[in-house]
């Protein structure tokens, strides 16, 4: 137990596996984080088929489909419920792992680059959070989500360092800032954390500094 | 950098998602120790349908058909390999994470209970590794492998505390030993190493501290 104890932590997913999904490694070591001090963790996912389906061992898309919900439900036994049922009103603090399930699924930035659009749910939820005052952790590619749902509020984020990534945050009404894998920076004025993880990696050790870095700030502020 | 530093560990997956495949907390937890330790990680997994595909949101099976390796393949990131090509000589040691995808895929513990088949290639490795005095560690329902294979030598293993699962264990030629979540079972007789993992839960936390014991110990036997 710990600076957590207790408190409700809304994880949003996006399926199941880094190339069409959640990325499972950064889910995972959010949910040891979070366990580990003792958060309650309200998992959930869009209840809709996912952009597509590709193979992990040949990184191509194959002719399969499969719904983000249920897949996402394999990296939390089961525990997870559709995101219309996500109230910031039954929370203490959000986190949104990366993958690019959420650049595929979550919004629509793998297709769209600065013109992407964001799941209506996904956007009500950060919004909903944005205004009741608390925190949110946004790691790898999901604090596009963040720079694009409170891009008028001018959010402090980071996605690690690469150079175009960084100008869509900037485009859409961000402040990027360069950051080392195992580090995290904090926009105290939205209450926002982000840390880069698998968009630096190189590996799961310097990717689980981060993320626990920043589940231990996140409920700090909740 | 630790007591695993450049060791080579062999992970053997059965799949992703603990109701068909791999317990993906557990496999997760292990890359991390591993890592965390220096270790390199060789996972592998067979490249053969999985027996069946699970709903992990209803746990209903589907009709769907999925491949163990290429399933597999999404909580290493595709970095795995066919288990055919995992061989005792490339390996300083082995580890086979939890979950049903041991009992339905790497063996047929779930429809066969004390009568279950090995897959032959996770049987060869297993033998293989114990003829070359090299440690192994198994989470979970895995240890349930180790009592069949080398139930001749009379493994000392736990599963944690289910009386019926205990009893196959002892039927195969094993001791079985008590265990609660966060400890493990040495075997230095023949370098086996256990830990209940969710065979007792309830949640991640404590089933990482039994995952990371199991790795710091087998780095040292290595």
């Amino acid at each position: 137990m710990g600076r957590g104890a207790g408190k409700r932590v809304g994880v949003v997913l996006s399926g199941c596996g880094y190339l069409d999904g959640s990325e499972i490694q950064e889910a995972t070591v959010t949910l040891l984080a979070l366990d580990r001090e003792g958060a309650k963790v309200r998992a959930a996912a869009p209840d809709v088929e996912q952009m597509h389906v590709v193979d992990h061992r040949l990184a191509q898309p194959t002719q399969e489909k499969r719904n983000i919900l249920v897949e996402a439900a394999r990296i939390v036994r089961g525990q997870i419920v559709p995101l219309d049922e996500l109230h910031a009103c039954d929370l203490d603090a959000l986190v949104v792992p990366g993958g690019y399930g959420v650049a595929k699924n979550l919004c629509s930035f793998a297709v769209d680059g600065p013109r992407l659009q964001v799941h209506p749910e996904v956007e009500r939820v950060v919004r909903e959070m944005h205004a009741a005052r608390k925190p949110q952790g946004f790691i790898c590619i999901a604090p596009m989500i963040a720079a694009k749902v409170l891009g008028s509020h001018h959010p402090r984020l980071t996605i690690g360092n690469d150079p175009q990534t960084a100008t869509t945050v900037r485009e859409l009404g961000g402040e990027h800032v360069e950051c080392p894998v195992d580090e995290i920076v904090v926009d105290e004025v939205n209450l926002l954390l982000s840390t880069p993880a698998y968009m630096l990696g190189p590996t799961i050790a310097p990717v689980a500094a981060g993320i626990e870095r920043l589940i231990a700030r996140l409920l700090v502020m909740a």
